[in-house]
């Protein structure tokens, strides 16, 4: 294949490719199968792309959500087919929930060959639809380029989406292809509302308890800064909402506490306030319900007021009612340095977290799925240096090891630390073989406390009879132990066990001191 | 929780349970998360259901397929709402397109909950459609138990298929469930058309070129010997589709090759036909499209017949026709005993059949997903006492390993041989530790040739141009070696690796006489 100056003399795979490096898209994680190989042979003809390949393909979504999370823009997905789509729903729907932007291309049969029902013939638009805010079918040779132009606009909003391009074969491999511009100029974000900024400014001088609950673009410096100030100024109480997309913090940006997970605790942060200002972010509900509990846990007797919806200008917002209050400029406060020591003795998840906030290098972005056995690690890392704290949006787990290698490809300057419950990383535990494939530098903690730990507090909190043998079963993650230093081996990552916080607080070290991925399996009590 | 002759006093949860185990529904396959929490508890209230937990949702669809293909009669699923029947979707598919009962139930937030899209809330409908012949939300508890019992005759069919049952959180955990009478009897197989009889039965009075083509139920030992006397009677060419969900076959069973893979040698089985006699199975159509290559496999002036759709009394029409036609009671081809001598030498996918071939116990059920490596098995394993075959019923891989674990749930009393190829192990591996877990007697060897082999050679056939080093690259799985051995250690179950043919041989004879899991892991070079 030689390169050449008319668009028309490429195929629709090459169209594809070229299309969406000219909108900026130039990692494409994949596991692809026969009907996606035009593509794969089109990568060879477009240097720009990048091509990284998962051994599953939740951990291709994953890692395109983790890329998007730290490069700021999207990446694209490559699947096949249906069931492709299928094995990757789970971490999508965990974008879907983050406002990420993942262009996400589906190869299907032919067009011709999808009436005979061949065997991996199924409804892709059905299962599309749980995740994609957007779904096109590509036609035509002719228009792929432009279907892809306008993948990538609809994937990068504001606010950012699953944008589904669903690419058939014959469309892939025909003649025809035309390369198509970016589809215009990024979207505006939506500027709040100025009744909605009156009414909010209002409350905030009203001198009755005011909450403000950031998310999404809320939760980088500039949003961080204008809401301390305002907070700072006027007495609002601030917060997080609980599964931030991306989260900065660390020393010099200004602290915020995450609404708990357990609704409880949650209702107690926000107790006795009279107006809640959502930015960027939903009004706050439990996780899930529970026999004889509040779903929704504003007060009763609470304003809400939706200062920035996804996709609005929640920065702009809350600088403009900072100027509105009077609050001064450098009225921000800002988290002094302020590290734990290097622990000793008995290895618990709360010790694995202080080793964390002793070591954690400046600029190191942390995936964080280790649910029950994470409860430590925000608040003993809140003053170590700068970083950026990655969650569980959508709460479907098998997310934090893809996306700890989609941000280790999107910012090879940065350490990436992978804080993993062992329950979850079975899910998509893949992802290793991928880390050691690209050579990236991904430290993988496992909490291996041998349970679904926060299953087994669940069981109880539901309000379930108490628990029989055959229910602790299906709980538990032990007979058999699980070895994930063997398993992180046998993918290609080295890997260590440490049993007490000495162990892995020298382990630690020396991953972050060398490139390259590791594993340290941490086996730690389970928290409850 | 006690027990009570009183219906109305059991929760929902119970109530399903309970039906389920009426109607003949006693293995539960899970991986529950909270809002399953009360179907998990009950279990201990109904001693009859056996609860199976996987690491992963695909596990446990796939074990729900391989458990009905070999019990006759489908398991249950417990799947985690959106993100957790998306995670299970892929071996769905494949149940989907063997027609296999799977009672698919699956969790969903309380019915008063959804309003608030909480992070786990998604679209189940519009993602359960994908795979699903039938789909029913519970809506309240005193209906849950009838609800079951229709899920339940809906998955059996026949056609057998996936049904799913949508059960929210407090339709679950309310009391007043009542338990419910299996939904009638089973729904009888639909009778061939007697027109079509008669003009199959003319067409194989013909002297014309005939050929039937089995699937389905049509591959049990009744329909094969009632095929087979009509073959021999008349000289129609027998044929079973690519992919059986079940075949029964080996030393005394009527031998039948199957349809290949590649189209082209499907089109020289079929080459010449005048008349096509499609029995549980669909006209064939190549697996995928290739450019300038015909989908539709069934010769030019070739009539096709269909005696009998999914669902259909394939076995039944068989036999009629074989009266018709006057074929003797004991016309049927026995296959005689005949096993190769046990290989030596170099290990290659063919000296792995061999070995297979020569070992095979009476009884064995064999899932393959060994795809390019398993070319050799089925020639070299059809003289073996008799055994079951079970494949990749929808292409979607990942397969092989969860359905042999749910295979060796049903049948305890046989051994299970799963042919796994490397690229598809790694989808679903997390099935070894419910195989160590649950002490299943099943004998994986993975091939190990460090390739995604049938990409190698579908980039040839698709006719995309040479491939470059990043396409190739994609298709790759060395950099690094996956180690397989230290993968099953780590999952629980014991493994060896082995370079030769005496070594394979010698070490699936021990597994072979070992009761419990056993990985073997074999270095094989690729086929293409």
């Amino acid at each position: 294949m030689t390169e050449t100056a008319d668009p028309t003399a490429v195929n629709g795979a090459q169209a594809l490719i070229r299309t969406l490096v000219a909108c900026g898209v130039d990692t494409c994680f994949t596991n692809p199968g026969t009907s996606e190989m035009h593509f794969v042979a089109a990568l060879d003809a477009v240097p720009e792309m990048r091509g990284v390949l998962g051994l599953f393909e939740g951990v291709v979504t994953g890692a395109a959500d983790g890329y998007a999370r730290m490069a700021g823009r999207p990446a694209a997905t490559l699947l096949h087919l249906g069931p492709g789509l299928g094995n990757g729903l789970a971490n999508l729907h965990n974008a879907r929930k983050g406002h990420v932007p993942v262009v996400n291309i589906v190869g299907d049969h032919a067009t011709y060959h999808k009436q005979y029902d061949a065997q991996l013939e199924s409804d892709i638009e059905t299962v599309a639809r749980n995740v994609s805010a957007w779904i096109r079918r590509s036609d035509a040779t002719a228009e792929v380029g432009r279907d892809a132009a306008e993948t990538v606009a609809a994937a990068v909003g504001p606010p950012g989406g699953v944008a589904t391009l669903i690419l058939p074969a014959d469309v892939s491999w025909s003649a025809g292809g035309a390369v198509a511009e970016p589809a215009g100029p990024a979207r505006a974000a939506v500027p709040a509302e100025t009744d909605v900024v009156d009414a909010v400014a209002k409350a905030l001088r009203s001198g009755e308890p005011v909450g403000l609950l950031l998310g999404g673009t809320a939760l980088r410096e500039p949003g961080l800064v204008a809401a301390s100030r305002l907070a700072n100024a006027t007495g609002a109480r601030l917060v997080a909402e609980t599964f931030p997309t991306r989260l900065e913090r660390g020393a010099g940006l200004p602290p915020i506490d995450r609404l708990a997970y357990l609704a409880e605790f949650a209702s107690a942060q926000l107790d006795g306030l009279r107006h809640l200002v959502v930015v960027d972010a939903k009004a706050p509900v439990s996780f899930f319900a529970y026999p004889g509990k509040d779903s929704y846990l504003v007060p009763d007797g609470c304003d809400v007021h939706l200062l920035a919806a996804p996709g609005g200008d929640a920065t702009g917002a809350l600088e403009a009612l900072a100027e509105l209050v009077g609050a001064p400029e450098d009225a921000a406060t800002r988290q002094p340095a302020d590290r734990p020591d290097v622990p000793s003795g008995a290895l618990t998840a709360e010790s694995v977290a202080r080793a964390l906030g002793a070591l954690l290098p400046e600029g190191a972005i942390v995936s964080d799925e280790g649910n029950t056995s994470s409860l430590f690690a925000p608040g003993l890392t809140a003053g170590a240096p700068r970083h950026d704290w990655l969650t569980l949006t959508g709460g479907a787990i098998g997310q934090g090891m893809p996306l700890a290698t989609g941000a280790a490809v999107a910012r090879p300057d940065r350490k990436v630390i992978n804080l993993e419950a062992d329950g979850s990383a079975l899910y998509t535990v893949q992802s290793l073989w991928t880390q050691a494939r690209e050579g990236l530098d991904v430290v993988t903690i496992v909490f291996n406390n041998r349970s679904y730990a926060v299953l087994n507090m669940e069981l109880n909190r539901v309000g379930a009879e108490a628990a029989g043998p055959k229910a602790k079963e299906l709980l538990d993650l032990s007979r058999p132990d699980i070895d994930f230093v063997a398993i992180s081996q046998g993918l290609g990552v080295p890997a260590s066990r440490v049993t007490t916080a000495d162990e892995l607080a020298d382990r630690l070290a020396r991953a972050l001191a060398e490139p390259g991925p590791t594993l340290i399996e941490a086996l730690v009590p389970p928290l409850m």
